[in-house]
């Protein structure tokens, strides 16, 4: 398993020497994570032209769920002082080692800590990594998408459970709760995120924080959660109807909104425009007349992140690759009414290959609970 | 309520002038809520000499929770390009206002960030506006002392429940779960911090992140929680044995770190350096042969963050004043063993005034269950 991790470092370590930087500083916890295998929260990586080194304040191995165990092929320093800041010392070592230039990572280190980086070593010449790493995740290996696939897997039986339960009467609160006990049953180390609960009015809307508000009869009910399996993080966000029968509305808007991710998950293909995905989902809205109810995007990537490059979205600069996982999740919100949202994870597969693969397959029809 | 966070932010503006800066372009997050009384995340609030602006890119009206609501004399700008970053537009506005300088928080800017309010306001003198928010929240008033009470009156209760039901055979992860669900029944917006449950050598563990490793039979067991009341974040600590009969070493280790917690609390007084409180506990510790097993830092304040100044450490700086709320919370883990944390939410007060409060009842006697 760690040679994986040794052969990303080595890839960042190429593009860091093509960039004129004798070493690389990784501050972003999912970027530490991702090269060094596992890491404490606010280690850092230095990835040097002989070796690699994490520096945490906390022990890598008293952890006892071993996330936050690296590769054997990494060296590990664990600070002493107590307020140390990784990043300082890192660069501090770096310099000790003879490194004359650094690349850091300028939109994770804050001005204060790129400071004390200066003070510290003022023999070294200090550049932008900008996101590298970042770039580098957007491609899943197998080992990823599995893990991508169970974690899918988890958040479908999840909430498959739900709906088999009475919801009328429940506040969105306990209902999220429920929903991120049993990705916990079904084997996920928690949830990739918040877990958001919406319902009557507060259907639709985008990362709405459940309140107290009680599931009512009539009401639209919207669900997103996703489990987090070995870092990997999936989504998967459902709409449905409490009650025998929907609104003449609610099947109207309903439509309209899975016509709008349909599109999006159709267009899913190596080779894509990021902003083709966002604007083939978009044009059904707006050609719905709800342009300004729904989001700024129509997806985003998910990996060691909930939310990560590549972003679906207008504004979006790039084209999509094979192996790469992302949401298509478009939402409605009719202020005062609420709303609709569909959201799933897939994997972007050539056409050879069957096209985008499907990880959350909760079905999407109109279910009236 | 509103003109609780007006006076807040006319405070800001006295100590920004007194710096020579014209306006104040605040961008922690805990910060802008504190002179805000509420904004989504990611929200920056711009203090100016004439006008206080706050931007975000999520309608904070539209947040069922409303939390996210500001005071009425904010003004409020949503944005409406998807990817625009809020500081960016406020230097901006404070450019475009005429302010010839801004002070900003370098300790939450990123280098990124930093250089492109740069760019789209060069005429304005960028200044560090440094911790100075965060140093304005460290003395609570009534109002903020009482959500703590509520909130640690909330873990009390959720604890308590979990104190009655059966725990051997149950895992790590489904306690700390349970938990989190008994804080919101009892009124939380969520628990304060991820709850910590560690049983047998995982016990006494700093921020353990829960396995499933289930409770067993002479299990030191150690659960760390708080609830989130209207924001405001309490924190409670407790150690039991599962089982009748605690071995020796149990009851010994437990009566040095109990011991160690009681002098930290009672050295809590207006006026008591930081690093004294730090001492006072930490002595007990090491008399006890104890000082590599715990842990840098014997407690911290509770406020809208779960850990704010001031630290209670032996390296911090300053005194502690009255209606200040921190945490004791003295640990000890024994490799492969466990260990026991006891961990209590207090308000220092003056003598006068009966000395410190303590806002987590919960006993602290060890109970064998």
């Amino acid at each position: 398993m760690s040679e994986v991790y040794a052969a990303r470092r080595a890839r960042l370590r190429e593009r860091c020497a093509a960039g004129g930087s004798e070493a690389a500083l990784v501050s972003g916890d999912a970027n530490v994570r991702y090269l060094s295998g596992g890491a404490p929260a606010g280690a850092v990586l230095l990835v040097g032209p002989d070796r690699d080194l994490l520096v945490c304040t906390a022990d890598p191995y008293a952890d006892a769920t071993g996330r936050s165990r690296p590769g054997e092929d990494v060296q590990v320093e664990v600070l002493t002082a107590p307020d140390g800041d990784p990043a300082v010392a890192a660069a501090e070592r770096a310099g000790a080692a003879g490194a004359r230039s650094l690349a850091v990572e300028e939109h994770h280190l804050t001005v204060s800590r790129h400071r004390a980086l200066r003070s510290v070593a003022p023999g070294l010449r200090l550049g932008d990594l900008g996101p590298a790493v970042e770039q580098q995740r957007v491609v899943k290996d197998d080992e990823e998408i599995s893990c991508l696939r169970i974690a899918a897997e988890i958040a479908d039986q999840a909430l498959g459970e739900l709906l088999e339960s009475i919801l009328v009467g429940r506040t969105e609160r306990h209902l999220a709760l429920e929903l991120e006990r049993r990705l916990v049953d079904h084997g996920a180390g928690g949830p990739a995120f918040p877990t958001s609960v919406g319902a009557g009015p507060n259907s639709g809307l985008a990362g709405h924080v459940p309140t107290d508000r009680r599931v009512e009869e009539g009401d639209f009910l919207s669900v997103c959660l996703g489990a987090d399996y070995r870092g990997y993080r999936s989504e998967i966000g459902r709409t449905f109807v409490i009650g025998t029968s929907p609104a003449d509305w609610q099947i109207e808007l309903y439509d309209q909104v899975f016509a709008a991710q349909r599109a999006g998950r159709e267009a899913l293909a190596p080779g894509t425009a990021y902003r083709d995905v966002d604007r083939a989902a978009r044009v059904v809205l707006e050609a719905a007349g709800l342009a300004e109810h729904t989001g700024p995007r129509m997806g985003h990537g998910v990996g060691l992140e909930n939310d990560e490059d590549p972003r679906l979205a207008p504004s979006a600069m790039g084209k999509l690759d094979a192996c790469v996982p992302v949401t298509v999740d478009p939402g409605v919100h009719l202020p005062g009414r609420g709303g609709v949202r569909i959201d799933d994870t897939l994997v972007v597969r050539p056409e050879a290959d069957g096209g985008p693969e499907l990880l959350t397959i909760t079905t999407k029809e109109l279910l009236a609970l």
